[in-house]
């Protein structure tokens, strides 16, 4: 099962050295990873989708919870949690096949970003599963170049 | 000057400990960073928004290109690209203040993806810029958690 893993940790150089080597030093592995800043700049939000059964889960958590620079922990799995992902594409296009891309994109309420004479730009934002759908529906056109986001995601829970 | 770097990679373990470990190794901040599959499992790309002069970006992309699992890195800041970030924001409000954050997502073209009795959560999707501008506005009703994507870009170039 896929988890995601989501923290809060201080803005400092190395901090992401750290954390990803723990994780790959134990060998588990990350489907995707990304780290921004948060509404404080003195902190970044740190989300990871790592698979794994719960227990190893709750090994990688607790072994992140030691870290100095690591404020808080959260596997949103376990909780009740809203999850997005951002995907541009390109995908070739020809003067015959550019409608049947755009009505694919409108199915997906996915954008035009940029329109060339070879090839279309998209947007896309959803859950990771209509990202993925979305990808293998347009693959058959030819995809030249592709930039995801990983999943980022918040709790539902009020604080 | 910030740069976006953009990574071709290998989807192996240990490949984003290796990439991370440099940039911090040598004392480069990231600002921002992202890395998941392509369209081709077997691959991964990575996104960084790295501040910097363009003689230490050009330092960064040399030693990535040394890296054995490295297939491609480009400095997308030295040509012509389409960048966008994507933000979950958990927002407090009240049953007056409500439909003032309501307005200001209809401005940023931002989605109500979740309401509860003391917050809503939003969806943005936008140059950096744009999401900064938005959070800035968002601030003042009080902010309970954000997550951010960092950057995602593709070259406008056709292959």
């Amino acid at each position: 099962m896929k988890h995601i893993i989501s923290a809060l940790v201080e803005n400092e150089p190395g901090v992401l050295a750290r954390i990803v080597g723990l994780i790959s030093g134990r060998g588990y592995n990350i489907d995707s990873l990304n780290v921004a800043p948060t509404q404080d700049s003195t902190t970044s939000r740190l989300t990871m989708v790592v698979p794994g059964d719960d227990r190893v889960i709750e090994q990688v958590t607790k072994q992140l919870n030691k870290l100095i620079d690591v404020i808080k922990v959260q596997d949103l799995t376990s909780e009740s949690y809203l999850e997005r992902e951002l995907a541009l594409v390109k995908v070739q296009t020809t003067s015959r096949s550019r409608s049947a891309v755009v009505e694919l994109a409108a199915l997906f309420h996915a954008e035009v970003l940029h329109v060339q004479q070879k090839s279309l730009v998209l947007q896309m934002v959803g859950p990771v599963e209509r990202i993925e759908e979305f990808v293998e529906l347009l693959r058959p056109h030819g995809i030249q170049d592709i930039s995801r986001s990983g999943v980022i995601a918040v709790a539902k829970s009020e604080s």
